[in-house]
């Protein structure tokens, strides 16, 4: 089984590396990283960069298509060889992934219309707005397509797509091999709880996420 | 303030990216990735390479040094040059953080001695014999030494971290960013209470982690 990961400036890390650390450990699972070009993608943060190794005109058919979200995602709804490569694998797969406002990409491609999807939850008007039906879930399902919240949600998402591929004894050894056993520090709870102060000074760094990569260059 | 992360073949990439997503989201924090070599670094499944921009050799002070576990720290104990590296950087940093069994590196460069540490499940028998007093926290502080449990305790240990450098509304602010509110599909524990059957497992796999490195090779 084939999981293809999509990169594009600007990704969000975690978004990517919480789920493919989790399907990268199913069994028999072939893992590939596509971009518009061949080589380093950079983060985010603009200091963490990730291989590519095929580029998206070099794939036609995939068994798990795999969208992170991040402040690149403006960028990536205009990038026309990305968003060819999500309408074209999207019919070809078994499972399409879109990890916090990655949704934002499935939605811009036409994959949204009517679906129950979960995403970033700063993102759920910008998802709703592709006629997704967007719920508060950490991870959600709708036929072949998963959705999973914000960042450390790709955890909890692969987890449960991984007990769709390979039954939830797999998933829970997955878990023990990951040690996930989360505790946070100041305790859990849901994003629309926290006090608004925080929430808007989230807000505030996502909107100006343009400014911030174009801030932050990888030092090659 | 600067993050060294120190990168090797083998890595198990969300050893790093869990704390790296938190820590690089603290205003003021500049990253850098080194290994022994500038350029891409593959990690355990052989599929995902992060770069490195810097050598071992061209560090000798750092704010915060970052180590990661994975199969490969086996390998990474016979590196010269990054054991020389990891002697010298701390005793010049602020905070000296290992994940996982990340903490054989640290042990190894003799830094644990008497030092209460913690580290992935089935590595506290290796870390143990280092001198370090081992327990089975998720993450822990002993005086400058930040130690995390396995792979996604990284995301506990980094958030634990920041509060540290900047206070608690700092940290649940980035955990709002990075939406950690787990809620792992399968319900959360302790590694020490799952099934023998998946203990097994995942020791069979650790074991045999040189072999499935060499096995798998990034395709550059």
């Amino acid at each position: 089984m084939r999981l293809t990961i999509v990169l594009f400036d600007g990704f969000t890390a975690l978004d990517i590396v919480g789920g493919y650390e989790v399907l990268a450990n199913v069994p028999g699972m072939e893992v590939e990283f596509v971009s518009d070009r061949i080589g380093l993608v950079a983060s985010d943060t603009g200091r963490l960069g990730m291989a590519a190794y095929r580029t998206f005109d070099q794939l036609d058919t995939t068994d798990i298509l795999y969208v992170p979200g991040g402040p690149g995602v403006a960028g990536a709804l205009g990038n026309a060889a990305l968003m060819a490569c999500v309408r074209r694998l999207h019919p070809t797969t078994a499972w399409t992934v879109s990890i916090c406002n990655g949704a934002e990409i499935l939605g811009a491609a036409g994959l949204l219309k009517g679906k129950k999807v979960t995403t970033n939850w700063f993102a759920r008007a910008h998802v709703a707005a592709y006629g997704a039906l967007v719920g508060t879930e950490r991870y959600q399902r709708d036929g072949k397509l998963i959705t999973g919240a914000g960042v450390s949600a790709s955890i909890d998402a692969g987890l449960f797509l991984a007990s769709l591929l390979g039954g939830e004894t797999l998933a829970r050894t997955i878990q023990l091999g990951i040690e996930y056993y989360p505790a946070p520090p100041f305790g859990n709870g849901t994003p629309d709880e926290q006090p608004q102060a925080a929430q808007d000074r989230i807000r505030h760094v996502e909107q100006h996420g343009a400014q911030r990569l174009a801030a932050r260059v990888i030092p090659f």
